[in-house]
């Protein structure tokens, strides 16, 4: 193993680069700008550009490298090949080798940005002390991985860990996103939780400091007052929990993980995030896959970078 | 790889032992009795004994035999201990390093009953044009079993697969075996059909012919009449339909598999059967993970012997 690599997690509006020691050392990170014009076609050369310019400016030749990681906004296959990144303006194109031909024929590796942060956490985060884990990413929207035995479970069409769109509520009336209705990500997302306070303090008239924020309401504000003791916000995160913890347990009776980390915008809502969802999960999992250990990522953003650096380093 | 192998299936009641060539073909199956005494203590012992007899009555030596294939009806770790197997009296013990050193040191390897069944199927059953399956056996219960890359995903602690125990409803008021309520086995075993079918009596005044089969009704009945159009019938499987088909695509945005298998006595309704859960699968599942091929098994009670055998081959 070579002394240096690259962890570039690419998502729509920025890049974000890390320049790590094959030990998992982050040395360096700085973000350059995502161009999706004319189909997102100068992406890679701008990537090499900056990677280029850091080996220059830090005076380390290619034969310390030991290869590029890349994390990307789509399904990519075991081979490298990347279906569609339609945040990128991409179509279908086997990103590992395009980009090693682009730079010096060094060793590159790309996976989902969702599961490359999952694996990231499992590298040097909030999964570093087990082999099987399942990351659940509530931000915007919820994206998962599942890594077993320490690498991603890509499935057949780059598809595993999608569970954001695992389908909970036959009764929501809603759209999500992805065209189905009632997807987890509708109730465990920050503007999934969203939606629910604002569905509660419609069909509810007891009072709660919810509605001191109208419709300005995050996600946030909901988790500070139903820590606060607020009853609304406490029964809103009790649904959240309810949705999110089932899901889990139908994870475990799949995949039966070690552990579950939780990361994402929503997870700075912290322990009380995770005792909620932990109840549920207990609650209703078979109990041979109910005890896997349930904890919050560790490294917030920069998860990307790490698992796209341990993409080089461990496959 | 030499060109012999026994692969092994033990029940609770009875042991199926196939004799295979290395290749899969199937040279010779039979059965001989699960002996439960004192814990169990003499089930190896008469393993030994019947294989030896084999090799002995083929004229085989034990340099033509590659070795001995064995699932058991509990939960496996990937490295051969059983955790527990209830149904035969076993507790917690290394049962590759066991059955090897009684029988002359040769290479064996244990699995999961319904992973090592869903193996089968993946080698030589209806699985065996992908390498990404998911088997579910609608017996008596309902097991299941992950193959990712045409390997078993054991999980943590061997509960990888255990969709049986999928939480499916949270208004269920009876319990299930193992202790919850509202799992997948409770509305799609062969006794979970049976129940809705009652419980669609019990609630509904409209005439069907499964009144005709009073407390005696079984879950081919219910399938028999449904394909002859009785209403009440058709309800009842699509509510079974609804819950299984839910189960799947649960679990297709976990690991996406290119194929459901189903398996196991209800699976004997055919392609009727499918179609009913291959529509819920389809409607509830996201895009990208609900188009898995959904097939019958093919291999039946055999599955398990040819899974056993294949963890000789291919592990």
């Amino acid at each position: 193993m070579k002394k240096y690599c690259f962890g570039v997690d690419v998502g729509g509006t920025t890049i974000k680069i890390g320049f790590f020691k094959t030990d998992g050392t982050l040395l360096d990170k700085w973000e350059i700008k995502t161009n999706t014009e004319n189909f997102g076609e100068g992406i890679l050369g701008d990537i090499c550009e900056a990677l280029e310019s850091k080996l220059v400016k830090e005076g380390i030749g290619l034969d310390e490298l030991e290869g590029i990681g890349i994390g990307l906004p789509g399904p990519v296959l075991d081979d490298g090949t990347v279906l569609q990144c339609v945040n990128l303006g991409w179509g279908t194109f086997n990103v590992e080798e395009k980009l090693s031909a682009m730079f010096h024929d060094i060793k590159v590796k790309a996976g989902n940005d969702a599961n490359v942060a999952a694996l990231g956490e499992n590298w040097k985060g909030g999964g570093k002390n087990y082999h099987d884990i399942v990351m659940i990413t509530l931000g915007t929207g919820v994206g998962g991985g599942v890594i077993i035995n320490n690498k991603i479970l890509t499935g057949y069409n780059g598809g595993a860990g999608e569970i954001g769109h695992m389908h909970m509520n036959d009764e929501e009336t809603e759209l999500c996103g992805c065209g189905r209705k009632g997807c987890l990500e509708q109730y465990a997302s920050a503007t999934g939780v969203v939606r629910l306070a604002k569905r509660y303090m419609a069909q509810n008239n007891e009072p709660t400091k919810m509605k001191d924020f109208g419709e300005d309401i995050t996600a946030k504000d909901v988790f500070d007052l139903a820590k606060e003791g607020d009853a609304g916000a406490e029964a809103v995160v009790n649904q959240m929990g309810n949705y999110l913890g089932k899901a889990m347990s139908h994870i475990a009776v799949t995949v039966n993980p070690q552990a579950f980390i939780i990361g994402g915008g929503v997870s700075k809502a912290g322990q009380y995030l995770i005792d909620a969802i932990k109840v549920i999960y207990r609650e209703t999992c078979f109990s041979a896959c109910g005890d896997a250990a349930v904890h919050l990522a560790e490294l917030g953003n920069d998860a990307g970078m790490y698992g796209a650096a341990a993409l080089v380093v461990k496959y």
